[in-house]
């Protein structure tokens, strides 16, 4: 760190970032700064000292090259849907918004590629490539508001993962700033790479404390033409989760199976106020999704699903196959976060485990409820183990809620670890599961890290305090 | 480095070492040391000081401790099939032969994962899974010898590649010894991970230079029952590459899609005795393989495949439907490596690009060997743009191959870097692409590189002189 460099006064700071990325585009009026304090993570707020929304690389670098030399802390922001308080800037200084960076700079149909900036809405992409019968799988909840670079940095994955794989499958290439402010390219454009460190890889899933992303190359697939959606409810949650690891064992990829608890599927349908019966002895559903090309075939593997269902107590499966039926269906999915968000105070878990561990995982979460005496919503992507649990609120006092949480969080991460899993499956750490990584990471990796860390931001100023 | 640290006589080391392995796992013989100082690469030959074969985690730890404390050169070693010379000692030292490693640790069907040791072969393990209707799908070239330590080690792919992804895409976890003989997993046995800095992913590919593997888990498919190979011969080997882009824009996904010019087929037919004619316009051949569960729609994507291919000039498509057919056609492809290396002297690249850039490749490949004086025999695997580039020494003098080939090679490597590619796809940089990564890499990426070995490897014991 050098030891000569004084931090600005807000107005020196203010001046210098004007003459780099426009006077238009530096805000420090109360409004924006309170705007970019929050991402969606809880009610966590962390004001910056300043705001700004840079146009392109070369400024970037300009940026990165002025706040390394007088240690100001920079934190990039994507849309500010992430749900780890990574895009918090919890260090002050300077909040760069990634917003500007928003063209498809190409679509390379002949390669299957698209090169896009990290301010692309991901669904924006998504409709792009969808018009020359691409395909980019990749489908957080958020993903008609949230950026792609926000997926590229927090390792997004969505319902479709289980069959298409997250964010990180998709990623060939990165333009990168780095807090010296030298930009590298981080890969090829190609579909292997055996070419030294893969620094690609190494960079998805940092939260922003490596480099600053300016450039993005993504790899495309076909646009599958069909696709039908069947929800199943089960009697008992066990049963549902123990039926996902069936399905697969039975040959079956299916490009989304989610799991919904009975409360979920509930708060969703009051929510929505869907027309969807649940009966009472109800207690889980999945909701799975076929996708192909042949609808005969995606009709051949809905009756071997049901040859799988049939060893468990279901209750009536409904199946979408019109797009109004099929999205009705998925509403129930999609809008369950927002039904406990609108419910009660809640907190989240992003909890991962092999996926035939899923019944265990629940069995404990529960237990473990029962015990520190909260109520928890649990939903999430059964296919790939990755189970979110909303602890909620309600009934508890305050001094519970803030006293007895961090410990029941603690419990549920170290059963996740027990169970060959992780305490982030798709979030990321960011700032709120900081506390918690010494539970699924060990002291040695945490120092690999952290000289991982070095060697890319000696002086510590990109997104302090995350993760580690 | 540490500065007190003296080097132990060979006796001393033999001593030391014997104590951890065992005495008769330690050998010093004029025999043993020769059959471990080549790989497949060429005909490279590093004597190393001492050769070992620790049987556990624990030994190797122990070993690396004392290597570590003494400043003795480590190089881990699969199956010696590489083809980068990443297993070579250069620096002498230690050669740790993994091949004790030999064990499949836990087959797990319900997760559809598998924990293995680094020495397994992976046919073994592919045979292994198969039994329980499980895939391991990655088959480098050398399945049948190789082991899945070097593997992940080389980031390894093979034909398979191009429809299921590279050994990197099956790595959930990995049991490291780091230089210091600490051990680490460097994740957790799950699908989805954003946990921190992705350290299994910077495991992969790392060619040995950062830790030894000691442990895999990897991720299995449901193996798919059926298959169809077609041999398809092209008038024009332009016209071959172009197809493989249009296939994949027609929304087909062949299991394997390999590219064969004309030399690399007759060598092939005479080295193999095959019964299979090419008329004489053929330039050359794409292996085709399609794979899945039915047939009905095995035989529907053969006709639409049959639908892009009318659009070239193609002969008489051969179609393999038999176990005995399909082996015959595949054998062609298997057996061209062997074929070259019968025929002459040659130096293999394993140049990857954009695959729809591929016949600008193959076209600038063939220039420069005009150039240069010398013919190239090119196979590999086209859906990926991989193509494997054999400069054939035949007529050259001996001068000439030493003093023009690495200005002809460099020249390849430019053009793969100027059409998005990269110098390697799948057979790491090791010993002998190490002059050439600086066309492919930049200083600034490199320096990146070089810190995180060093986080790792602060005294530059494991595998030197690698890479970079």
């Amino acid at each position: 760190m050098s030891l000569t460099a004084t931090k600005p006064s807000l107005a020196e700071m203010v001046e210098a970032l004007g003459q780099i990325v426009g006077k238009e585009f530096v805000f420090v009026d109360n409004e924006t700064l309170e705007n970019y304090s929050h991402d969606e993570t809880e009610d966590l707020h962390f004001l910056p000292d300043v705001v700004i929304k840079p146009a392109n690389t070369e400024q970037v670098s300009q940026v990165m090259r002025y706040c390394n030399e007088h240690l100001i802390p920079v934190t990039a922001r994507g849309a500010g849907t992430g749900l780890s308080g990574a895009a918090l800037p919890v260090r002050k200084g300077v909040l760069m918004s990634m917003e500007r960076f928003n063209k498809i700079l190409n679509i390379d149909e002949r390669n299957h590629q698209a090169t896009v900036e990290p301010g692309v809405v991901t669904e924006f992409l998504q409709e792009a490539v969808k018009e020359k019968g691409l395909f980019y799988p990749v489908d957080p909840a958020s993903k008609g508001s949230c950026f792609i670079g926000g997926n590229v940095s927090q390792s997004s994955g969505g319902p479709r993962a289980v069959k298409y794989g997250t964010t990180r499958d998709y990623i060939l290439n990165l333009e990168v700033v780095l807090p010296s402010g030298d930009v590298i390219w981080t890969g090829a454009n190609v579909l292997k790479y055996s070419t030294g460190y893969n620094l690609t890889q190494l960079m998805v899933g940092s939260e922003g404390t490596l480099g600053i992303i300016t450039k993005i190359v993504v790899k495309l697939r076909t646009y599958p033409k069909n696709n039908l959606v069947l929800l199943v409810p089960f009697a008992s949650a066990e049963q549902a989760c123990e039926a996902v690891s069936a399905i697969f064992m039975a040959g079956l990829v299916p490009s989304c199976l989610e799991f919904m608890e009975r409360d979920a599927i509930d708060w969703a349908i009051d929510y929505t106020g869907s027309s969807v019966v649940v009966p009472a002895h109800i207690q889980a559903h999945l909701l799975i999704e076929l996708d192909g090309n042949e609808m005969d075939l995606l009709y051949q593997d809905a009756e071997r699903l049901y040859g799988v269902l049939e060893q468990y107590e279901v209750g009536d499966i409904l199946l979408g196959e019109s797009a109004q039926q099929k999205e009705e269906l998925w509403l129930l999915r999609r809008k369950a976060p927002y039904a406990v968000r609108h419910n009660s105070v809640y907190k989240e878990e992003d909890t991962v485990v092999p996926r035939a561990h899923l019944p265990q995982l629940l069995k404990g979460v529960k237990d473990i409820g029962n015990r520190y005496g909260f109520k928890s919503v649990c939903y999430g992507h059964a296919g790939d183990g990755n189970l979110h649990v909303n602890i909620i609120k309600a009934g508890l006092s305050e001094e519970d809620w803030h006293s007895q949480l961090p410990k029941a969080i603690t419990e549920i991460f170290e059963l996740c670890v027990s169970l060959g899993g992780t305490i982030s499956g798709e979030h990321g750490i960011g700032f709120v599961q900081k506390p918690y990584i010494g539970i699924a990471v060990s002291d040695l990796q945490l120092e690999i890290m952290r000289g991982i860390k070095r060697v890319f931001d000696p002086n510590n100023i990109l997104n302090p305090d995350k993760i580690f």
